[in-house]
């Protein structure tokens, strides 16, 4: 079948050549996808990887997959088969796909090494994203939605509302990202927010504090041409190169009251936004990383304890944040119409190495999502 | 009258004519102290101030208040006098004083240039610990338990249990500063708990955490003589030094599932404590700073992203945590014998200096708290 595919480091590339799936579960599901996005997280894997992908020789933990394996984790598509024991879907479903692949995944692969350990901690209480072995499908398990045809299981699959599209069903993974890591801070209503970065999980979060009920939103992002995509979304933007030293002392003057957010969301990683992030909160706010940082950062934990001020970090999600998300959509606490501000372009797979990876790397600022269709039914029409 | 002052950078001394305090307050009561603690906050000030204290010249912006002060922030004592509105305690009381001076104090100093400025957030909410002017009572505000006499108001007066001793009741102060770290970090009852370092904090949070029913409590401390004092609190204790690169991984699986604890207490502030205490918890866990840190340290926050960990802090104490804690002595959850272990030394305010500070300077590891006796009544027999 079609596919971008993850062959080795240093080489992705389109092949029409890919062996399809075949359903080995009861509870599997096969998945046409219509809407792939491409992510931050298939870049790092690019340029700086293997991360999540088996290297070369070599297999991943829980399904025993050797490369090539398709990428490609932000998914809508169609069912278009099920196993025995599905009783939720049916063929022709317009669903969107759950890439986390944990503990809850092992029997998939009862072949591997791992198939038989207890379920970690993690996974027992239902966060599979903190899983010992988590990994994604099309990030390192097994092959993803860059695809014709991709497998999954029940657990991983949530129906979509008729309203929703298939391309804004595919933002339905980085508004989930954004969701879990509100969940992680514990964001409630009625609460104030600092976003820290633009770029694609910055604007997921925007919309996800909104359809939560944020008080008061601010992005903050020295980027123009990103803080105007934030613009789009009606909250207030700051651009903290214009401020100086002065940056942080303003920021915390927005909210009522004047002494900073109930909450910063750091959706940059960078020194400047962590600096900024703890200090622009109120005491006792919420500083939480939704980013991935390289390297670390000088830091002084006075600047958490004089103000019993806390610091948490989320990463990826689970099924239970699609299902949330799609609640959101439901009950019109987000827009379809808004989050087409997301998508920066719409390509065939075959054109996704060129038109999509490069693109992403050369021009990060002007892009935030890419979405391939895996299997050109008329999606471009 | 007597007491042991802060004069000026570099000079602390016994006097016996500071200024005796008088009632300034319909709210305020003087209290005759019996036992005051010496504390590392005390010493900081000391050899690295002034910090909290007035610089030469200048004023407490709070009371207006000068130097020389007297230190002294961990005091027990009688009720010696009593403004016209104070309705909870009697000349005779038996009484032990809190010593956060914040925001809900302003009323006793009209004159100072803080006086009718509004209340903080912080302090609104009853976070008085957290105030934007927070001092205390012999550290900075106004002359504290190193005296004959001190003044205070109701809102700091916390009666005692007739079963707990005078020179024990000093040690509410410090084990209230370990009660209050463990509401920060909403420590609960049945969790683990790892505790690093033994000294004074380290022995109260391990007192505390056995109070509120830690269902196991590991202190991890390097010097024998410290870990010696903590293995009389029946816990289990932990030689970091023992196990070189091991002992993160030695410490996690020590409680039950071996998978690191629900919360570390960080009792020391240095890299290594740092590090062990975000390591040695479990996905999800918590990393509370109890120490006062200097400079700051190497961090990537992906460590605690990976597994949604949380980092706070907590410094200090309000009201509410003297009267939990005595709260627990009446309930028998502290019991006042077992903190008899953390008294080093009891000695006459004449000696403070000499026998009190110096002693605390040159021998930091056989010390824990050294109490002074600010009015000689028969304390010492
Ligand atoms: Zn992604
Ligand atoms: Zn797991
Ligand atoms: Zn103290
Ligand atoms: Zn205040």
């Amino acid at each position: 079948m079609r596919a971008l595919a993850y062959f080795k480091k240093g080489d992705v590339h389109f092949t029409d050549s890919l062996p399809e799936p075949k359903l080995t579960s009861p509870k599997g599901l096969l998945i046409s996808p219509s809407f792939t996005g491409m992510c931050g997280s298939d870049l790092h894997e690019i340029t700086d990887g293997p991360i999540f992908m088996p290297k070369d020789g070599e297999t991943n933990i829980l399904s025993n997959e050797s490369l090539p394996l398709a990428m490609g984790h932000e998914m809508s598509g169609y069912v278009k088969a099920v196993g025995p024991e599905v009783t939720k879907f049916k063929v022709g479903d317009r669903v969107v796909v759950e890439a986390t692949i944990s503990c809850v995944d092992k029997h998939r692969w009862p072949n591997a090494k791992n198939a038989n350990t207890p379920m970690c901690d993690a996974c027992k209480d239902g966060c599979e994203n903190c899983c010992d072995y988590a990994g994604f499908s099309g990030l390192g398990v097994v092959s993803g939605g860059f695809s014709e045809t991709m497998e999954t299981i029940e657990h991983h699959v949530v129906k979509l509302p008729d309203f929703v599209p298939m391309d804004i069903a595919a933002l339905i993974e980085p508004l989930s990202v954004a969701w879990h890591g509100a969940r992680v801070a514990k964001f409630t209503e009625g609460k104030t927010a600092l976003v820290l970065g633009s770029g694609p999980i910055g604007l997921a979060m925007t919309l996800v504090l909104k359809a939560r009920g944020a008080k008061k939103i601010v992005v903050s992002e020295p980027a123009s041409i990103r803080r105007e995509l934030a613009d789009k979304f009606h909250v207030e933007t700051f651009d903290p190169s214009k401020h100086g030293e002065r940056a942080i002392a303003e920021l915390r003057s927005i909210p009522e009251g004047g002494n900073g957010f109930d909450f910063a969301f750091d959706c940059s990683g960078v020194a400047p936004t962590f600096n900024t992030g703890i200090a622009a909160i109120h005491y006792r706010g919420v500083y939480c990383n939704v980013a991935i940082w390289g390297k670390g950062i000088n830091f002084n934990p006075m600047d958490m304890t004089l103000q019993e001020k806390n610091l948490t970090g989320s990463i990826g999600y689970t099924v239970e944040d699609f299902k949330q998300v799609v609640d959101a959509f439901e009950k019109k606490k987000i827009d379809p119409k808004e989050c087409e501000h997301l998508i920066t372009g719409r390509i065939k797979i075959e054109d996704g190495w060129e038109k999509g990876f490069l693109e992403l790397i050369n021009h990060k600022d002007t892009n935030i999502k890419i979405l391939l269709t895996p299997n050109n039914h008329n999606e471009l029409d």
